[in-house]
């Protein structure tokens, strides 16, 4: 086994490539709301790519929000059931002015391919349904039966997820979670991702005067909205870049010196980085790795602020309202419910007089982590190594996927992360990209990985290997 | 003295709002390159409408930006000569939508007319031009020499006003300067300005990362430029309302106790002032009045801030950079240059780690006030009673008129601010709009004046009062 789908998968990679620019030259942005009707275009196009490769009874299922293309192939008897996660959705691209080609016009260039979604998440969306076509095409059967739920409001915190899979929990009953959505530990180092962090947020709206007034015959009388908010934003964070919100740590898990060691002996290497990002030096809480502060501390993020005057040149004006976006990341065991409460009452300790001020909430995720020797984990371990040729490395991400936490507790699954990003390709951001080295790996992995899980004693190791996850 | 130009602005009022509402159409934002034509256009009708009316020698006069409007009457022998300054530019509409009719659409309603421009400052030398009318139209002549000067470039900081007055300051000279671009002290109380606050202010640039980035995957490892932002600017300012920056207050003049007394009896409403901004309390320097917050007290205010995602929604990004705006007004003896290093200084000392901070200068103003008993203040009190048939208060003004105190130390003249704007009007921000009241009061109170100073004993005795400014 092995070289027919490897021979498959080269003689198929130009067709694979190009389908892989129709995927990302729909502008499925859930985030806005004008771009509803490309998010149901990007569903059925990832249904009917589903259809076209074998997998059977793909629908696309109604929500409340964007729709979850559903697809599964359960013909593998005896053999484990994996149910593959991701999202078709991607983010916002603006400032669009920043972007060197159209973001939805992908191109291939140095061998990455840029387009918003070329990495998160489409392209390896993408990868999984190339590896099922492989298999399928090649050996007219898988080495286990798959399940795939890919949703289109992961950029908006899975608004409806949650929802769909209490409802829909013994249809998408499985041994292992599959998720291609973190990023490799650094180009040529594959990386096997055993936790993630969860997400909390909202918005500040500062109210002051009625309208804006002029900074001349008002200022000095009257609150400033703008210095009302940026008094309260300053007061949640010290200068050592500690989070000054009270009660922030307390529920933080301690983080067990074997792995801060193993952590160290990955020798992150911070200088680079910060050249990379171009600053003059890296910046956080004190007494962390730049690793440790984005894989095991918690954050709180201005995502966006604004108010008052933004145009050319100066505008006198004392503002009206001024408005801020933040969010935080959390880390075991820390409850987002319970983050935002502080938050809120921290702001209304530190509002000045003369204004007041509202909160609209964001969408909120639970960090999550799961034990590094489950065997799920240790079958992606070998995978790596065989289409690497190098040993992955287990790591933690800063970035969270709130549904994960939802999927691990509702179907009580084992999670294995795989992913096939680079922490440079600008996912967020202006000029996302891919490299096609990893979509070219990744593919071999991914036909590996199945093979791996087919061949683990019995299912119930895979569902009792340890305790599977923890919230 | 006095019946014919009151008939005659009865007679033709319908006529000169008309004329007003032309006027108060061209959309002559000067901040704006995208506006330059009508800058020309706004110029060209001010031009035309000094040559209607017989005034002489009217001249378009080109500067490094917009140009400066001229004309003159010098055939009042052995009479004073007055200097009218003005501004045919606008401030800025934006935001556009919170204005209920369109801002070059001028409409009047309840006795008020709305447009950008209506009270700051088209409306109010609109009435220069038409008190000056009357009396040249029923006299044939008038009581008085008149020279008008009226810039572009008001609204941006007089940016070549000063080389212009300098280069032609032979042209320019006159016994007294005469400006209508301040507010009276409440609806029905005229007032007479004799102090100005003075301007400087800068945009703060905070460049981070490269680029935006994703903030799970960097939040807690990087210095986010928002938060650099506010920690610097809530820096600037305690909790009392303070401007903390060293050194701010060092210059400021001692206000003697019984200017404090006289502000004192204006009895001013400070709860109804926080009525009509809709706040729950007024804020400000602690020790002071809100009156001599805005008047004697010298402020920085936040006009405008912006960085990172400001749309519809949550976008996870820690954004690469972040921008505010910022103005100080100040009072005698503070250098707005010296002002300005003082807060790069601060900046400097505030700028956390792993950011880079860069600083564009706006233009500067210096403060400025004359004595309050100088005869042609005293002469523009009589022409108020007259009018409006009550007296006069003297007040000094929060806002800037850069000009003035250039004015007054190249051409060694006194000044007398009667303006006829309410400080509810609107200026500076959506929905101006000037009360057809004080069109009407104010025309008369400007015929008055020009009698009311053409009687005063001597040129000498303008000219020599007093010691004349103080800038």
């Amino acid at each position: 086994m092995g070289e027919h789908y490897e021979q498959y998968l080269r003689n198929n990679r130009s067709r694979h490539l190009e389908e892989l620019k129709q995927y990302l030259s729909i502008p499925s942005i859930s985030a806005l709301s004008g771009h509803k009707q490309n998010m149901v275009q990007a569903a059925e196009w990832t249904a009917e790519a589903l259809r076209r490769i074998g997998i059977e009874h793909v629908q696309v299922m109604p929500t409340g929000g964007h729709p979850v293309v559903y697809g599964e192939w359960l013909k593998a008897e005896g053999k484990p059931t994996a149910l593959i996660y991701g999202h078709y959705d991607v983010q916002p691209v603006d400032p669009l002015h920043l972007w060197d080609t159209p973001p939805f016009e992908p191109v291939i260039l140095e061998d990455k391919i840029y387009a918003r979604g070329a990495s998160d998440n489409k392209g390896q969306i993408f990868m999984h349904i190339k590896a099922l076509e492989a298999l399928l095409a090649e050996d007219g059967t898988l080495p286990v039966n798959v399940k795939l739920c890919i949703e289109g409001e992961e950029e908006i915190g899975s608004v409806h997820l949650d929802e769909f899979v209490e409802v829909n929990k013994e249809h998408l009953a499985a041994d292992v979670l599959v998720i291609s959505d973190s990023v490799m530990y650094a180009k040529g180092k594959p990386a096997i991702c055993y936790g993630l962090r969860g997400l909390c947020g909202m918005q500040i709206n500062v109210k002051g005067p009625s309208g804006d007034l002029h900074s001349g015959l008002y200022g000095g009388a009257v609150q400033n909205p703008v210095h009302a908010l940026v008094q309260i934003l300053s007061s949640m964070r010290n200068e050592q870049g500690e989070i000054t919100i009270g009660g922030f740590y307390d529920q933080v898990r301690y983080v067990p010196e074997e792995e801060r060691e193993r952590f160290r002996s990955l020798q992150f290497n911070e200088e680079q980085m910060s050249q990379e990002l171009q600053v003059a030096e890296l910046f956080g809480e004190r007494g962390y790795s730049a690793l440790e502060r984005t894989w095991v501390r918690p954050t709180l993020e201005i995502n966006g602020i604004y108010g008052g005057f933004q145009g050319e040149g100066v505008k006198t004006v004392l503002p009206s309202e001024a408005h801020a976006k933040l969010t935080c990341r959390l880390v075991p065991d820390q409850s987002p419910n319970e983050i935002i409460e502080r938050i809120q009452r921290h702001i209304d300790r530190h509002t000045p007089p003369g204004v007041s001020v509202t909160t609209t909430l964001f969408d909120t995720g639970k960090p999550f982590v799961t034990p590094v020797d489950h065997p799920v984990i240790q079958a992606a371990g070998r995978a790596y190594r065989e289409a690497y040729g190098v040993e992955a490395v287990y790591i933690r991400s800063g970035g969270s996927i709130p549904v994960v936490a939802t999927f691990a507790a509702v179907l009580n699954v084992p999670v294995v992360m795989m992913g096939f990003g680079l922490s440079d390709e600008n996912i967020h951001a202006p000029n996302e990209h891919f490299h096609l080295e990893n979509f070219d790996k990744g593919l071999l992995t991914l036909c590996r990985y199945w093979y791996e899980l087919a061949g683990i004693r019995s299912n119930d190791a895979i569902r009792n290997g340890d305790n599977n996850c923890s919230s």
